[in-house]
């Protein structure tokens, strides 16, 4: 399987380097070594690599919540149908849901764009101790309104031309956004599911084809397919600008959904494991409110 | 194996009757046809049922989020050390994240204190298609609140007597908080985990014997304890007349840790499934939207 190092080295965005998407396969499916083996022993190899790591991530959790200092933020990014939904459900199914919150953005109510655009985003941040899934983010706001400057003029900001300049601010204060998070106990990771024109397709056809996945469909889907080309570019232009070293883009491959699980499943694992959280220590005065509990419950009659 | 039935009938407050904890066995685990069963075989047992029980409660969880009519409110009350943390975290870990949340109330801020007793619960019910699930609940304005009057005083309420017609008034203001979310598509689900005295005591030791437990202790459970009896007359009490037919309350024998959770899980399981939920009919618009969303696809180039 592959190291750690090895899927930094081809699967993070470098900061200070521009990203390439058309250098990213979205069918990777492992190296040579791993093509000897047939699709259905790799998808079987991959679940159990998934589950492995469902433990370690739950250990892991469970020493946030008793630390109670760093909180976790997933930032879970993609073309629609790239599998978002199915990547909580089987990434994240089986941590506890006492420590765990997903939040779905919508679109914003009237209230939220009576605020700057961070604002609904902030409030959904996820308490220390916890880790937090943004199925979609912030990042919409340099993505869906970007492609659609419709969306923008809706966001009531004071006039001024919407050129380069006014995107590089929002990347600008995005990274200063996450600068403060990461300084103040959030770990952030940012996963952009990566697939290609042709399976989307795939996809939404199953989805048409298939009466129990209807409800998952909607004409919007189409709408947006159609602005493909404009949405690569934004996806590049963002993750270019938004890459660091505090929070780095990883570029999931994700026409198989066996290969993006096991990716993202290693890289959180390993990320928050890399936090290297001890067992909560005492404090000689907590230790001395543990002995006199004893003996308070010792002396009841 | 008990049916619902007989779990309705033990377990169940019946509305409009008065709860008698005494007549409560918390150390009940199972009938005269269990107990020719080994401890060891009797948990084996209780922990594949709950094991069944989460692939249901997955199922059923996959209709709430499709459906996206109703919501399902779990409250979980009990005396510390009782089990809430590992109910959330052995019964429901495996659901998927995405459909379920948990909130913990902890004490009041000045903001929340400066609404009424229930605005800040009101604002973290669960969304339509989700399992919400409070740890600790509303419930506690008639329980700490009640044993501990100083509390109250802090709330800012109107002048007047804190008497029993007070009481009885939160009780309604609850009822009919709880009628409306209800007939607003929420079903309510409310677990009172009942334990012992001596049990209580048995866990305090082994927090305080055992230094990886060491975090959860804190003084005040010690503080707390002092009131055993005060809280038993709360609980009652309040059991007593916020048990109703379209928001009852459950008394499960918590003694056994493998007892609560199988019977939580069942009743939890039985209950979503009773909603008789069916998968998503799509109208005739929306079907005419997927044949279209078919045609568009089939004609790209």
């Amino acid at each position: 399987m592959l190291t750690m190092k090895d899927i930094t080295r081809r699967f993070r965005v470098t900061p200070g380097t521009r990203l390439r998407l058309r250098k990213h396969d979205t069918a990777w499916a492992g190296d040579k070594d791993l093509q000897r083996l047939t699709t259905d022993a790799l998808k079987e190899k991959a679940r159990g690599f998934v589950e492995q790591n469902l433990v370690r991530l739950a250990e892991a959790q469970d020493r946030l919540a008793s630390n109670d200092v760093w909180s976790v933020l997933v930032v879970l990014q993609a073309i629609d149908a790239a599998g978002k939904d199915g990547m909580i459900k089987h990434v994240m199914s089986g941590l506890n849901p006492q420590g765990c919150q997903v939040f779905s953005f919508k679109r914003p109510s009237e209230e939220e764009l009576d605020h700057d655009f961070l604002w609904r985003y902030w409030r959904a941040l996820p308490e220390r101790g916890r880790i937090g899934i943004f199925n979609r983010s912030y990042y919409e706001e340099t993505l869906v309104v970007r492609v659609h400057p419709e969306v923008l003029e809706r966001q009531r900001l004071p006039p001024g031309p919407r050129d380069d300049e006014f995107w590089l601010a929002r990347y600008e204060d995005i990274n200063a956004f996450e600068k403060h998070l990461t300084r103040n106990g959030t770990l952030i990771l940012k996963f952009f599911l990566n697939i290609s024109k042709k399976e989307q397709k795939k996809r939404f056809m199953d989805r048409l084809d298939n009466p129990d996945k209807h409800w998952k469909f909607e004409m919007g889907d189409l709408h947006e397919r159609a602005y493909w080309d404009q949405y690569q570019e934004a996806f590049e232009d963002t993750l270019t600008h938004t890459s660091t070293d505090f929070a780095p883009w990883w570029v999931i491959p994700s026409d198989n959904k066996w290969v993006s699980r096991a990716l993202v499943s290693a890289i959180l694992t390993e990320s928050i494991q890399g936090l290297g959280l001890k067992p909560r220590k005492m404090t000689p005065a907590q230790l001395e409110v543990i002995d006199e509990g004893r003996r308070q419950l010792l002396a009841e009659p």
